[in-house]
């Protein structure tokens, strides 16, 4: 086994993973903790860290961690890095934690968030510019529109190696307020639902019709009245609108491939829809954030 | 005082209101009770009439009831009439009351909600419909882009004195969902806040410039970040935001003015957005529903 370079971190709000990284990019072990910074009180971040790592915490390698670490609820705020923004505005901008509690020795660096500025209202993300990274080094090219989709989707565009714009879709926090605290509610059994696909296309056709969502979430209350869903594809046939709306909202014309980036239960229906509209889609997971650190330490270090 | 010729009643979900009303439309006394129809047992709406009535009961006059109370859960479904709808389709498709608990005598007739088809989708509407009535006979109209603002907000297209077409726009529950459920209600201060015009018209114009609410909402977390919303303006904000949403999925090319039916609070949001994009507002409150209810009687009974 190769010896790491250098130990990962993807530190968010509910969890905090950590990899040790080779050098060449390849994982050589990962260990995660309930840790995230919600989890943590302040001033107890070195504890946390050393939890995190259990014995690796010996070890003399840097330390890079990306996420919510960063935010003002994290251990030292990394002040967000404004579009365009690469690899090189991002090591620059690299925050450096000088804490007196933690293990002395290792240097811990924390990668800062992204900000741009669209249609005059800001826009930020913590985390996710990491995987951007990631995944331009897993695919060896400089341009790519890249989704993230999750509780707070985030879409990025990049060109020339750099994050030119980006956007974020409250989808997944939308789905889980309809879901689960609306009139909708009373519509969809409680608890865990199969898949169910033509329903899901359903709810995707129509949201591309264009209402909005605002008018479309509806639908799945009228239907269910008139009992044109079937039992059990509620939920599916809703997962599809928003979706489909969340397409709907992007400026995809001249896009003809989408790098989706995320756990699969969920990027396989993004996969889906962008199928749907004639979008390539390839996928990664979690390898893209610890490349990312990996790139990043590179770029810092000067390699091996 | 001109003698009662009809006992007009709006039963919703959670409360129910009656009226007497003259020969004339003139409404003489209104009376309410919070006994709406998620209140109200199976079996027992005879006796949760008599007491929204009070000593009204013992009054020989018809009545005519709208709202929840001909839904499933109502006392008597009144099936769903599909648009196009008038007074004539309504009337006709009236579903009487014959309910031996019920005070002997005075006869009871629901008026049916109205459903449409849309895009390869059903809506429904109940209640709403008489209210559209009520508007009609009210402006001595028989075409009107109407809005009936609320938890579900609908909007009903009128020509020929009929129903053609209607949506529902979920907006109040959106709204309600974000403000006091989603990650943005950690930005907006719990509790009553003023009305901050500024930001009110900032979100309505940040709607309007397209991107859909599953985007520009999160920028009331964003702006808030960067400090760029005055204290106390995020729930403003967020409410523009929302309603702003509702205007853009609506097609009111070729619309000039929009007939709003609602609470004072909520319409006059719904005033001043719709005044921004340049249509003129007339505004109506609970009378819509009492002069539907009227006319409703007349079309029945031949007047008095």
């Amino acid at each position: 086994m190769a010896a790491a370079v250098l130990i990962a971190i993807d530190w968010g709000t509910t969890s905090a993973r950590a990899s040790l990284v080779d050098a060449d990019g390849r994982i050589t072990g990962t260990r995660s903790a309930p840790l995230g910074v919600q989890q943590v009180r302040p001033g107890e971040f070195p504890q946390a860290l050393d939890a995190l790592l259990g014995d690796w915490r010996t070890l003399d390698l840097p330390r890079f961690a990306a996420g919510m670490i960063g935010s003002r609820q994290g251990w030292v705020e990394a002040p967000y890095c404004a579009c365009p923004a690469g690899l090189d505005e991002i090591v620059a901008a690299l925050a450096p934690v000088h804490d007196a509690a933690g293990a002395a020795g290792p240097d811990i660096a924390i990668v800062p968030g992204v900000s741009c500025e669209r249609t005059g209202m800001p826009d930020v993300m913590r985390g996710e510019e990491i995987k951007v990274l990631g995944v331009l080094e897993l695919l060896g090219v400089d341009a790519a529109e890249i989704l993230m989709p999750g509780t707070h989707s985030k879409w990025a565009s990049v060109a020339g190696g750099r994050i030119r714009r980006f956007a974020t879709a409250m989808s997944g926090e939308f789905y889980a307020l309809l879901r689960e605290h609306s009139i909708l509610a009373r519509t969809l059994p409680a608890g865990e639902e199969g898949f169910d696909a033509d329903a899901f296309d359903r709810g995707v056709d129509h949201a591309l019709r264009g209402e909005g969502l605002l008018q479309t979430a509806f639908s799945v209350r009228a239907l269910a009245l008139f009992g044109r869903l079937p039992p059990g594809a509620g939920a599916s046939y809703l997962s599809g609108l928003v979706i489909g709306e969340e397409l709907r909202g992007r400026p995809l014309e001249g896009v003809a491939e989408v790098v989706v980036i995320g756990a699969p239960h969920l990027a396989e229906r993004f996969e889906r829809a962008l199928r749907r509209i004639g979008r390539r889609v390839r996928r990664f997971g979690e390898e893209a954030a610890w490349r990312g650190l990996w790139a990043v330490h590179r770029r810092r270090d000067g390699g091996v």
